[in-house]
């Protein structure tokens, strides 16, 4: 193979498809970029085998072939050259030349045949979004995946559509985070559980211009995500998603409306009084127009108070602070509402349409001092 | 105690003398920060016994009395409150009560009896200069202090009066970084070894004006640097160091002056081939006007070639190249000269008038393939 590309579509192919380089295994092909010149085009590529991905570059093909070269030593390699051409030329035993300007640089690659190219996905059920949406609803509910591997459907995130509709649903036994986004055109009902791993990836990647899309495929196994000459095909998680339907009612006791930024701070402070091994709960009492807020640990404690407005009942309720901060902080708009049912209940943070909506679980706090 | 200071005042004092806060300790006190109202000054102090840093803060004491309050949840509170007047009210107990608008944090502090004050330092040898070039002259030295404790002078740096010059050396036993500062008065001779650790927390607080000063004060066991408000005292490391000025020979078989970007560059990507356990050097070929590089391990090989100019004979001769890059990264002038007697000698790095020195051994490559 000898091509010649700017060093900086190499940066932006090496960047792209790193994320799906491996680098918790010891097969050594699973942590190689794939380089394929042929036909006109050069494909970059890398596969851990559950997530894959492919770019293309610009550049001259002046011989074609391929190579797999081990993605931290060509990445830096790349990062570290001159800001110009970059030729690439290897020989038959996978030795690799680099050079750009008067500096040459050689490593050993692979001849890539034992690579695993991403698996072809039928591109019959295709939904298209901008990609600013993707990426905005992604970091919107990416938190409360579970990183428990053993509930292995919590570590993915349920991608339902219907009709004009895109649901996005995480949860992790503590917590459930769902973000409902309108959709250009309709599609018929479909459900896919993808890897909350996958999302954080492709998040990263997408440029996440308003105007552009992605076009997401779905078969029984897979997802491929396409924009600009980018793939990214994951496996998908096989199972069926938990039933959260029954939790998210809408009967409440308290509903109160609160200034987000103020709710997030006092409960940001709150996180310095909780101890990873002794996880004491922020209380809040809701009393006519005011929230207290309580915390009391090995630490030391706070008390802090916030006007609210308020219907219903008054209500006194503990929760782990870090959780109801996690959702808040990924709420754009300046007040939210809460609605309380009781003190064992769930809260569910939402909007009037249910745009979005994050549900936490309390604490019991009978115990406490009050 | 009862005090009130603005927000930023307490996280000023907090943020400046936390740096002499232990975190390797398993005595409380040495992580804690001592409050102490007294005479119209309220006085912040951390001290970890080798290195203690007071100062003082503007605010306004109601009662005065001292608390010594774990530094790091008392950062962490101060940070995350409001910036607003911050009040501080102490009970018999030790009790601490923060309040900030209305925020209420409550933390146990210790009464502060065992707290370690700074040592009374001897105001008799006084040594002033710009805080700047104490700033700079720290960054441009520290990166060749040993962290070898076996070997604890190399761990500090070697700060040495005479006339109106301050000499500073730090070596490893693979290099030295040398270092002149002319001073604006006249002093008689002295000389002192100031552990790393206290020069590179210096550095992190000084602000660095070139029109501020910072006062240095020489005992035989402790240096005190005063500065504004703050006050820094480090115990001195005792012996005798190193005598190097044998190894500091004018004499050269070859002297070449070189663009030091390109040479920093091109030893930079050079370092990706340096594998922590297989040390390649790259190697140095100097031909007439013209550097050529050479590195080649386990993980790949490059060349690449400089011009130069030089007076003298050919050589080759190699490095470790991270030792290159780190004088390299220092010396601001856009040439630089490099001394070189043969390939087993080594080279030194110096302007004209030896302002500043680097010397760095060479690697035997004589049985390397060059």
């Amino acid at each position: 193979m000898k091509i010649t590309c700017p060093k900086n579509q190499f940066l932006y192919g090496v960047n792209t498809v790193s994320k799906a380089v491996s680098n918790k295994t010891t097969m050594e092909i699973l942590q190689c970029i794939l380089i394929e010149a042929f036909d006109d085009c050069i494909k970059l590529t890398a596969n851990d085998t559950e997530l894959g991905i492919e770019t293309v570059i610009q550049g001259t093909i002046l011989e074609p072939g391929k190579i797999a070269l081990e993605a931290k030593i060509f990445s830096e390699i790349i990062k570290k050259i001159p800001d110009n051409d970059v030729y690439i030329e290897t020989d038959e035993a996978g030795k690799t030349n680099i050079e750009c300007e008067q500096i040459q640089c050689s490593i050993m690659g692979r001849k890539g045949d034992d690579f695993s190219h991403l698996p072809e996905i039928e591109k019959e059920n295709k939904i298209t979004l901008s990609q600013f949406d993707l990426k905005e609803v992604i970091r919107q509910t990416i938190f409360s995946v579970s990183d428990n591997e053993n509930n292995k459907l919590m570590t993915g995130e349920l991608l339902s559509i219907e009709n004009n509709k895109l649901t996005v649903t995480s949860l992790d036994g503590h917590r459930i985070s769902v973000r409902n986004i309108e959709l250009q055109e309709s599609y018929s009902k479909m459900e896919v559980i993808v890897p909350g791993k996958t999302l954080s990836e492709v998040s990263k990647i997408l440029p996440g211009e308003a105007k552009d899309t992605v076009n997401l495929y779905l078969t029984d196994k897979h997802i491929l995500f396409e924009f600009g000459d980018t793939k990214v095909v994951s496996r998908l998680l096989e199972g069926k998603f938990y039933n959260i339907g029954q939790m998210l009612s809408n009967d409440y006791e308290t509903k109160l409306t609160i200034n987000k930024m103020e709710l997030l701070r006092c409960l940001d402070r709150s996180t310095l009084f909780v101890k990873e091994s002794d996880k004491k709960p922020i209380i809040l009492k809701i009393e006519n127009e005011q929230m207290n807020l309580m915390i009391s640990s090995q630490i030391g404690s706070m008390k802090d108070q916030i006007s609210i407005s308020k219907e219903g009942k008054d209500i006194v309720i503990g929760f782990n602070p870090k959780f109801l901060v996690d959702a808040l902080r990924v709420i754009d708009e300046e007040e939210v509402t809460i609605y309380l049912m009781n003190s064992i209940a769930p809260c569910i943070i939402r909007d009037e349409t249910s745009s979005y909506l994050y549900l936490i679980l309390p604490i019991n706090v009978s115990n406490s001092n009050v």
